[in-house]
């Protein structure tokens, strides 16, 4: 099987999406995640162009990746200069990674009118940039920005672009369609042109501007390219990068190339789902292979020929990308998913005990009303020992009030809550300041119940992240999600809570917190 | 110019996709639509199976349409009766079109496995139906389900059915990828094969299960077919089927073919928000031509591009599918991109004017404290106007308070917000209750203000934003960003807040929004 490599540059392209903004912690996190994947690259910023995007490579350099090889982004010199006296390329070399791309110029339009500088310069700063970085023991790998275009408009100068980072010693040449707007016929005649002319391995980069870039970089593959580039999920500037997603199960399931390390496709739906909650943006629900309708059968006639043999309307197993069959409106949905969470928590249950599909209904409902446990293992582990009768209360919240004031004053707490509970008959009330409702309430019931339980005060919440439902039809009072992820020092946990109110939300996933805690004990 | 047809399922394949629900409403309303932008077939719904859609046949023959014709959906006759006493066929004959179209099995799997019918009588029943339909003089389309897998497996077989059907009298035959697993290479050699073997015109249904309908839809045409269906956004079943709205620029801007009445091309935007708003969907921001970011740059290299010559990082000129160009404000935009925004507010400004270099700071220093006004022009606008001394306040929010109650209880409010506002020193102290404080103060903010400003009575909310900008380092106490969208029923604008208190941003955002709709009154 030949190997293809996977080149993805989510944290570089897709942070130029629209709504997209990563801090360096969303970074590492994303690209732990890739790394898990097992794809080649991450391209992971431009350090010359953003500060923050140093820092993460500094501190990627004690993380230990087991499949991936970072990238640091960058561009050929400035015109006019010494390779060794630029900036950025010498930001390039701080990022101290071993593999860099920079991008060039191959269109004589882009040199002459957009840089303003002559055919012949352009030429030198590639050579220059990439023996410079060579010089300097990286491997470079070279975007030909704008190649298609470039190639279209002045075929000459498009190829003598390619063989000047040959030359100078490039180790992949990367066909970038920059705008988006090659066709899948312009890219086979060009590519068997380019494969003439240049001798070493060709990849590719495509943008979604005509809605074709998935069906690009599986034909440029089919074509002979080597690499192709692209965004885990499509994210990037306009209507985004050519998604990896898809086109990795394509390649593998379809035409036989090894993209991922054996064994590894299988989770590319925990991947996507991971990736976008850490990119706080909402899934696709129509994403090809991960997205949560990719097998989803709505039509009755669809639904009775998917039970009598699956390929009557899928394409692939759902299984193979670790993705799951679902029938809408039915109640078979999502069973085996629960069953097998089940069965780690309790694995000599029998499949037919009735506390299985209690708990499989309390799902349902839940999520009906907007919960998702994707991402809130405690809160489920929770209602699994609910329902098994393994979970006796350990305090009871009577009520509680917030106050808030404003406009707000510098440095001074907006809010403040006052609490009461009850443990053991015992009965605590007490108060806290916050920034905002939800802190304020967050401090008093942690002093409150943290009185009676001591384990509890070296537990903390280490990430809060709200998302809003349905925000179009109801606004300010639209359902909201809240999931809190909480830590102890060596172990971290998720839970969730829903309500209308954000407060109330925040609440219930506080209280599951602490009861998860105060259940598992010092374990 | 070759004239391609445009055969549009969303009111049928679309209503198959997870989260559509189509009135008989909303279905006439997404029929006007399309006629309005040119589309020569809506295939409206199954009458056989649906009393909806007959419904809907029935209230839709009082409307005269100009460019398209409706078209009822159906499938072959069932097996062993004859096709004039079968009910759907008859349905089909009661929804009165000019046009039907019919499904029936290209494969041999499933006509043996999945409806469990001899080779022979499945070929009888696509002839059959075919023969009833048009001696009640009906135009009859043929639907070759399953077309490319049943190729793959039986090809002479997959053949016989296209010949059955043309025999019969069909006028056009469409090759289905009814599973959306075809691959571009295959769909070529599949279609070369069969343009030898029949002799009427060729049709290209797709689903995006690999990603790939667009393109192949695209590449069927290059390659013979003359009529494309598909669904005006790309909903339907699972992934989702071809979506129109990129198919049409692309043939028409790109392959010089001809499908929509010359000129209507410019309205592909306005009609993509139509039918989305009517589908009640959020249209995908990153959608192909008609996305909200389509034609959105947001790095500063890029920016400078466009601004030199569109060409540079555009495939097309947005204005032809009646889009338009947006420069992003980010941390990776450059000062040009706020010089752009500016002077379409104020065109005669000098570029060094120092209110220029001011508003840049503020934006800076907001940036930095966490805003980001991509999102939320309308509060980049007010900082514009108050730079340039067009602004004055309407009004004075003196102080608020917000009181959270819990647990909730079911069907009541659990927040009140008391709040008091100064209007040219006239002092309104309100209050009111709410889902969560945001809710609470966003009905007495509106409640005391407009009573001195009805022009604000007809204002809503309609989407609420969310983000924890460093939810990992504070948890809870987590800078937050909210962003608000706000509408008079014609426009739309949308304003940001920030702080550590979700009540205060969101009564930034507010505040900005009321402000906003203030200073351009009825405009």
């Amino acid at each position: 099987m030949k190997k293809i490599q996977i080149f993805d540059s989510t944290l570089r392209d897709g942070a130029q999406a629209e709504g997209i903004s990563f801090s360096v912690g969303d970074k590492i996190k994303i690209a732990k995640a890739l790394d898990e994947l097992g794809v080649d690259f991450v391209e992971a910023g431009n350090p010359g162009s953003n500060q923050k995007d140093l820092e993460f490579f500094k501190e990627a350099k004690d993380i230990k990746f087991n499949n991936t090889k970072l990238v640091a982004f960058g561009s050929t010199r400035r015109k006019g200069i010494d390779a060794k006296d630029d900036s950025n390329l010498n930001a390039l070399l701080e990022a101290e990674t071993e593999y860099v791309c920079i991008f060039g110029k191959s269109s004589s339009f882009h040199t002459e009118k957009i840089i303003g500088v002559s055919k012949e310069e352009n030429l030198n700063m590639i050579s220059d940039s990439i023996c410079y970085l060579k010089s300097k023991g990286k491997k470079v790998m070279f975007d030909a920005e704008h190649f298609f275009d470039g190639y279209k408009l002045d075929r000459d100068y498009a190829i003598e672009s390619l063989k000047a980072a040959e030359t100078a010693g490039a180790i992949t040449l990367i066909l970038c369609d920059t705008n988006g707007g090659t066709f899948p016929d312009e890219l086979v005649t060009i590519l068997e042109d380019v494969k003439k002319n240049v001798n070493i391995p060709l990849g590719i980069h495509t943008h979604n501007d005509s809605g074709m870039a998935i069906a690009l970089s599986v034909i440029a593959v089919m074509n002979g390219c080597s690499q192709v580039q692209g965004t885990f999920l499509g994210y990037g500037e306009r209507c985004g990068n050519a998604n990896l997603s898809a086109i990795i199960p394509n390649l593998e399931l379809k035409c036989g190339f090894e993209c991922l390390p054996k064994g590894n496709l299988s989770s590319l739906t925990d991947i996507a789902k991971r990736v976008a909650e850490i990119s706080n943006v909402k899934l696709n629900y129509q994403l090809p292979y991960v997205g949560a309708s990719a097998f989803a059968h709505k039509a009755g006639m669809h639904i009775d020929g998917v039970i009598k043999d699956s390929h009557s309307f899928e394409h692939v197993d759902p299984s193979l990308v670790g993705n799951e069959r679902r029938f809408l409106i039915s109640e078979v949905a999502g069973k085996s998913t629960v069953l097998a969470k089940i069965a780690k928590l309790y694995p000599d249950v029998d499949k037919q005990d009735s506390r299985i599909s209690s708990i499989i209904n309390t799902i349902k409902e839940l999520e009906y009303a907007g919960y998702q446990f994707e991402g809130a293992d405690a809160s489920f582990e929770l209602i699994v020992h609910k329902a098994f009768g393994n979970f006796k209360s350990f305090f009871e919240v009577e009520d509680f009030k917030t106050i808030g004031e404003g406009p707000s004053e510098i440095e001074k707490y907006s809010s403040s809550a006052i609490i009461k509970v009850n443990v053991e008959d015992q009965v605590e009330v007490t108060a806290a300041n916050g920034d905002g409702p939800v802190d304020a309430l967050n401090e008093a019931l942690r002093k409150a119940i943290g009185k009676f339980y001591p384990i509890l005060n070296n537990v903390t919440l280490s990430d809060y992240k709200v998302r809003i439902l349905d925000g179009k039809e109801s606004a300010t009072a639209a359902l909201t999600r809240v999931i809190i992820e909480s830590t102890d020092g060596s172990n971290t946990w998720s839970t969730v809570g829903v309500s209308r109110d954000i407060i109330e939300a925040s609440f219930k996933a506080l209280i599951d917190s602490i009861e998860y805690k105060l259940l598992k004990g010092d374990k």
